[in-house]
């Protein structure tokens, strides 16, 4: 990469915006670099940066470095690095979303129910999660997942989540929007406009998705690179969608109930609780 | 085909239902055909028919039979006969659809705007069509169009048709769902409970789409098999989407408007009259 010369990237919205090393600097100290480590990283990613690079790609990048380079040999790091890509690989369908957000929700001290039906006044109507809070204020929470980068959640969404609530209305007391990846301008206008809770990947600052995961720790599964298919889908089915609980539950007992053999289970049990101890730290 | 044998045909939704002869006489008669006539091609299209034959095959059989057998050949019904795919025929997007169930309500006295953008109480609402009655009943009508078969309109859709409508409480009296194809019954009952109108490809019975297309002859122009592509997008921009509408225009002025060349149209208008004909008979 030649001095003065701007480099432009490609977010995976298909926006442009130029290339900005501190960023990068930032989302690795994000991850847990620290912030030597994070220049070495980013000194090295930008020697292979090319105007036009997707984000995607440098992303890439900097986790080949993260888990290959010898000198930098992270494995903590790197799995937390992809944070955002193992929550696109907990679908592909909505369920296990669904699941992981109840269990954060539970992490903050509410009471959750995932995928439980309620009386509408025509129809029976399904809510994702229903959450209470220490107060015993009612929550009616809208999951919506995408399992793929740069896809916004609409205005409409936030509206047959509104109209849901107004068809529940004695069973709760505030709507709540949660999704994995942006809302739309509009839909965010609008949730205020009805007083509609939201939380997305980046938003509020302060509590957004990312950050209710970082300040606990409360990694899914799928950061764990070997995590995925059966193995993935049994684990779901067990209850287990973060790795703080495939660190705490009693491994035999799982083996049982996933199926899954028990020296599979100690091996990621093994790298989940490298990951806990970096994320508590 | 086997006396006694009980065939199996998959509907587009992908259900089964054994062979009818007598469904499908009705379908071609409800087309335009005379008893005779209908009982001639059923006979024909059974010889061919087997066990597990989609529902679509066989209409293709049939059309085929009535395109090009010399005993039969009838072009308007033909054409009349894939009105649904036709409709199907007006996408990829619901834009021209939009335009088109507009255009219907025209023909039945009402004032219609389409695409028109209202003020909400926090973001702006493009309504699909805007819709006026002789008594100066307001209604927001949301069209769903689906370019398959046996795609089903939804709940969801449902929901957010009336979260618009009670964002947009002041311009509207009624709120209008229409959809090319069926609504879930879920989505009926909602709509039913919060006194939604739903106008789908068979429902209301005596109200339909198909039969408020029907009465009046108001084909789409997608019926001619040659109003495909460019030539398709060239008439709906320039504000022809039933073939009434192309038998009453003024066909140099439509040239001009449409780039399309006058020979074309004229080829095209031709066609049109004919089914108008049997259309209005």
């Amino acid at each position: 990469m030649k001095m003065g010369v701007k480099l432009w990237v490609i977010k995976a919205s298909g926006q442009r915006e130029p290339f900005d090393d501190q960023k990068l600097v930032k989302t690795l100290m994000r991850a847990g670099a620290s912030k030597p480590f994070a220049l070495t990283i980013v000194s090295k990613v930008k020697g292979r940066v090319y105007d036009g690079v997707r984000t995607k790609e440098i992303l890439k990048m900097a986790l080949s470095i993260l888990r290959n380079d010898r000198e930098v040999k992270n494995p903590a790091v790197a799995m937390k690095y992809s944070l955002k890509t193992a929550i696109m690989s907990l679908g592909p369908s909505g369920f296990p979303f669904e699941k992981f957000f109840a269990e954060v929700l539970n992490n903050y001290g509410y009471k959750t129910l995932v995928g439980k039906s309620y009386p509408g006044t025509e129809v029976m109507q399904e809510v994702d999660v229903s959450a209470n809070d220490s107060s015993n204020k009612r929550f009616m929470v809208e999951c919506k997942y995408h399992n793929q980068h740069g896809i916004y959640t609409d205005l409409k969404v936030a509206m047959y989540t509104h109209a849901r609530f107004l068809d529940l209305k004695k069973f709760f007391d505030v709507s709540w929007l949660a999704t994995n990846t942006k809302l739309t301008n509009d839909a965010i206008d609008y949730a205020r406009g009805v007083g509609m809770r939201v939380t997305t990947w980046g938003f509020p600052k302060g509590e957004s998705l990312q950050e209710l995961i970082e300040k606990k720790g409360l990694y899914p599964i799928t950061v764990i690179s070997r995590v995925r298919g059966r193995i993935k889908d049994s684990l779901i089915d067990s209850g287990v969608v973060t790795i703080k609980q495939l660190v705490s539950f009693d491994l035999s007992r799982l083996s049982k109930d996933s199926g899954i053999p028990l020296r599979i289970l100690d091996r990621l049990r093994k790298e989940a609780s490298v990951l806990v101890k970096e994320g508590l730290s």
